[in-house]
């Protein structure tokens, strides 16, 4: 069942490393969805994550009044992080909320939000990112998807600062609906890749310039003008499967 | 801008075919739009189209008390439909909201709702369905997408009834997570195309030996688990990219 993207995301409970070993409050939206919602009763399993961690299965062992206490069997430690970086130029919260969230699910293993020289500069001081709310849309992504790994995550640097510190990659490419001679159906794609998004009102001349000195190719996905957090999911899909990563 | 889904898009400003000669209520949105966002004054121009006609160019050419008068210059007309029908087992109300405004957004040239046997019977009853805003979704794709053209949508019919009616097509593939040998990346395609997902609880068996006797491929995403409207853009995304479409 699709969820509101308000509400976590039940395919996989995530624990942090540090709560893996106290007992979990009753209060907890992962307590009232074990017994609410999954109606587990004691001895009865269900699948667990540790955050950047391994899977594995959780067995309810104690129903207290205030907690329930938990144990865990995990499996093998996680692959490497995704080979796919995203960088974005920052967005109004609500998209930048779908995009953590849908972007984690996917399977990005990194996402930077940058300042853009035509974001509005007042995004960058959203609720979404000073209260921590951020981390949850990625948590709630990695439930869905399945999978602990969480994408290494900034926001509010320079495009400049984003560029200087990025990993090597085999490809580079810029979503670029006006300045772009080729699809990224058609150009050449060889993993680890990175690929950037310009803010809503779209890349600035100097921006495109930054661009192309690190090593960028522009790419379109059609004629057609998508939302930004679509254009993102339609983008990430196709890159991923032309990685073969599918 | 991207925009939040409850407001009508706005790169395209769409009219029926009924509407062209008529004055356009000053309280009606798009005048709203036309004198409070875009701000036009007499004489000022803006992106038009028709509803399943051509594009063309507005002219705001009176402000009246009550009424706006408008003239239109239009262009050719449009293209045959999208080579690309959906199937999608009815899913709750907000994810069906989103499919249709974001595979219209993307371009499918069909989009047929069918009752799985997984389905919520309540569903087929929600006011989506019935009081006519399921359309208001794809206007609201298509004046994001900037093509006046809406996919052909039908809802409530049975897999069987879809299955009949459906036209020839190149490639015919049901996205299938548990039974699928081959990945959608991977999978050879021609357009025209048909893609069918299955309701969020999945496939039944009855319905996979319906899809199988229909010339069905069974297909993947990966293994990553997603929501249903993202699996819809992800997938509609690669399969377009796949058939040159981008």
């Amino acid at each position: 069942m699709a969820r509101p993207a308000s509400l976590p995301a039940v395919n996989l409970i995530l624990f942090e490393p540090a709560e893996l070993d106290a007992p979990l409050a009753r209060t907890d939206p992962r307590a009232v969805h074990l017994l609410g919602v999954l109606r587990r009763q004691v001895g009865g399993t269900f699948d667990a994550g540790v955050v950047n961690g391994p899977r594995g299965r959780g067995t309810l062992a104690a129903v207290g009044p205030a907690a329930l206490t938990l144990t865990f069997a995990w499996g093998p430690p996680p692959p490497a992080p995704e080979p796919v970086v995203l960088l974005v130029g920052l967005p109004r919260p609500q998209t930048a909320r779908d995009i953590l969230r849908e972007a984690t699910a996917l399977g990005a293993g990194a996402l930077h939000f940058f300042r853009a020289e035509k974001s509005e500069p007042g995004y960058a001081h959203s609720r979404l990112w000073s209260a921590g709310e951020w981390r949850r849309q990625l948590l709630a992504g990695a439930a869905q998807a399945f999978d602990p790994r969480l994408p290494a995550v900034t926001h509010g640097q320079t495009l400049a600062a984003v560029l200087a510190a990025l990993p090597p990659a085999g490809t580079r490419l810029a979503l670029d609906n006006y300045e772009s001679p080729q699809s990224l159906a058609a150009v050449p794609v060889t993993a680890p890749a990175v690929l950037a998004f310009g803010p809503e009102r779209g890349w600035s001349a100097a921006e495109r310039t930054q661009l192309r000195a690190a090593g960028f190719a522009c790419v379109h996905l059609g004629t057609r003008v998508l939302r930004a957090e679509t254009a993102v999911i339609a983008a990430l899909a196709i890159l991923r499967a032309r990685l073969g990563l599918l």
